[in-house]
């Protein structure tokens, strides 16, 4: 009786990433983390697996239900569920070991298991990509965030995007002058919620939840509205006359200023635009917040958020540690990059591929592969069977080579290894040269891929 | 009262990387996944957390007392802790999505929890770095592997090593010439243990846990010394007049004779050695199998080690899917590279830092990073305060400068800013230029940076 096969497939939530897609990925996180590394951020690892006191810092319950925690041993431990609780009690456990101002980024899998059903397309285990400079108050790593935001999106190949900022500090002055700053968390939370519900819902849960009175609701939806103005100048006089009187007012319209003008200083007009609607969140931003979007997919929400906070590791060491960070929804980009039909992400292998025949001394295959690598040329050997054993025929040599995408393969019989020559075949142009000796043979793969790389 | 401070240290047995351990890290990975590429081999990934089921496959019980595994509601769930088992169920889930030969790697996280004490210097959450072709029973496919490991350790900067090359059919077939079959497992556990435990030690074990009469332990110990010949050809003729009639033996001597010749012809001589008492664990592995040693650390054993298997995915599908990989042992290289005071991994951010004095528009240093960065250079920002907050001072500059290990200081004055102008200080040859225009600014960077790559 066969013995009963265990099963094979992922935990609903939990995926597996097909080649393609893994090449892409790789390629898209390389790209980015170039990026990063040009304006000097650095990579850090941490564990997995944390005590669930560490995780929890002082955020408590409202973590929980997302948590996977279990007990072991005596220990009781949990998953990170995201990389900003790690890097914080990363600085603390390290701090005598780091320069700050400290710049690091982090590709990292978290996990949060949803108690409830599962959202649709949510996974459970994901891949973050974040940056942060942490220990300093200056403007300039604000700016720099925005710059990094710009730079990665565009090493994808993606041009048609919008960073929307505004500031913490604008919104809660904003809020203080309406009489309203004793509901600010709740009615953050609301008003972040624009884009998905627009004017109706928001106000609607505005009257209904908050109980707000009609002068309150009015002056809070006239705010919302300003960002629509095309002209940050319009928006920012209009937001200093009405509220300039409010000091955190003064000092958010100071920076937005700034981070404005500094934009467009460095990499021109019209890529950052304020919005002040955009409220990020809740949690720990304290200044400048900011969320992309992009143009031509606005319904996917934004693909690269951050923002600056005031004091990061409170829960873990008594030095405060103001900075600033973003975090790019890697999987999101790479999902709007393929229904943009955009982007030239690494898909597929080597684009040559060296066929034996049967009959032909295996090692001669290895041989012709290093002549190639040595030319700074990748090629894969298709991994001839021994005679005597199931050998594979060469038309499903070719059928391998299809499917695979090869634009070239290099078939080696035996008169081509006595004649210290190959057979080329372009599988794209599907023309053939038989028994090339190698110097032709690779002037001519040479020529094959300076024409595909021109189509 | 100030709150409880939580706690921020990894569990025990988990670990941090520091900025400059995981620079390595990545260098060291990145080199070695360009060497897996260039021979066609493609990333994938997979969940961390599978149900027990999958996990266990066939192996049940063996694994149970290493395994993290705990309830996730009402599902059974565990940690994987390899990469091997992901990748044969991985084959099942998605057969009909690849092509076979399927040549993938992996790098991720595994882990292990001991439940006894955890051993010096052994970790719980660990990366493993596996590569495989599967779906063929070429000897092709196992010389690559071969060469490939020979490519990802001279990538590294790492030239004198040694790959020990022995065969299970070999040895299966030596034992069987012994009539010792019946004890194979546990004779090949206590021979592989020779490295650590010594002959005696062997000896020693052999008697006294298998029983051994003189005569087997006679012919065992004689056995385990042929790979002490220097000459690969006198080792095989050793085996061949003692063990040749065994067909097994044949079969794994011809395979032998194969990967010596052809790793000679591709990559020359004295690199693979043949080592009869080398057996490789036990699990899977019915073919070729390998280990690396370094030969001014052999201490440290194995850095990389693989071999074939007949058929890896027989737990979760009917195909069977024979194949050959190898899995490098990263952290032991990186520890090894370090302990050698070899290679050249990169530790260190950009050599370039651009430090803003106080009073120069934010800006200014972004719009200078950007020309840098425009160069292929790159640079790194210190965000200088904003006048009023807590200012850093020109000395403290200098040394994060002289921590971070910076070449090149840029040094951004109001008066520079105003003449276009950079004051360019060697942070290594201490010398100084002042409020340099900037196309001579740039020119003798260029200099100093090339005087550093001679250096």
């Amino acid at each position: 009786m066969a013995p009963k096969l265990a099963p094979s497939q992922p935990l609903s939530g939990f995926a597996d990433m097909l080649p393609a897609q893994a090449r892409a990925f790789h390629d898209a996180a390389n790209r980015i983390t170039r990026v990063y590394e040009r304006y000097g951020y650095g990579p850090i690892d941490t564990p997995c697996i944390f005590l669930y006191e560490t995780l929890a810092g002082e955020q408590g319950g409202e973590i929980d239900k997302q948590l996977y925690r279990w007990s072991q041993g005596s220990k009781d431990v949990a998953l990170r569920f995201d990389l900003t609780v790690p890097l914080a009690r990363y600085l603390a456990a390290n701090e005598t070991q780091l320069q700050f101002p400290f710049k690091r980024y982090h590709l990292g899998k978290v996990w949060r298991g949803e108690s409830v059903q599962q959202k649709r397309g949510r996974y459970r285990e994901f891949y973050q990509l974040d940056f942060d400079t942490v220990g300093t108050d200056s403007p300039s790593a604000d700016l720099e965030c925005l710059l990094i935001i710009n730079d990665s999106l565009r090493a994808l190949g993606i041009e048609k995007f919008t960073i929307r900022l505004n500031d913490r500090a604008l919104l809660n002055g904003v809020l203080a002058s309406m009489n309203l700053s004793d509901r600010s968390t709740e009615l953050l939370r609301i008003i972040d919620k624009l884009d998905k519900v627009g004017e109706a819902g928001v106000e609607a849960e505005l009257r209904e939840r908050l109980g707000l009175d009609e002068s309150s609701l009015a002056q809070v939806m006239d705010y919302t509205r300003l960002g629509a103005q095309s002209d940050a100048e319009a928006i920012l006089s209009s937001l200093e006359s009405r509220y300039g009187a409010n000091e955190l007012v003064q000092l958010g319209l100071g920076r937005v200023r700034f981070l404005l003008s500094g934009a467009e200083k460095v990499i021109g007009p019209g890529r950052v635009k304020l919005d002040p609607s955009i409220a990020r969140g809740l949690g720990y931003y304290t200044g400048p917040v900011f969320e992309t979007i992009l143009d031509d997919l606005p319904d996917v929400g934004s693909v690269c958020s951050g923002g600056r906070y005031d004091d990061l590791a409170s829960s873990y060491m008594k030095r405060r540690l103001p900075g600033v960070g973003a975090s790019v929804g890697l999987s999101r980009l790479l999902a709007a990059l393929e229904s943009l039909k955009i982007g030239d992400l690494r898909q597929k292998g080597p684009d040559i591929v060296i066929l034996p025949l049967p009959g032909v001394d295996l090692s001669e295959g290895a041989l012709l592969q290093r002549k190639l690598h040595e030319r700074g040329l990748e090629a894969e050997l298709y991994p001839q069977s021994v005679p005597g054993e199931s050998g594979v025929k060469p038309k499903n040599l070719f059928a391998y080579a299809a499917a695979r995408g090869f634009a070239i393969g290099l078939i080696l019989g035996t008169s081509e290894v006595e004649q210290q020559a190959v057979t080329v075949k372009d599988l794209i142009g599907r023309q053939q040269r038989d028994a090339l000796p190698l110097a032709e043979a690779f002037a001519w793969i040479e020529q094959l891929r300076a024409a595909a790389k021109e189509a």
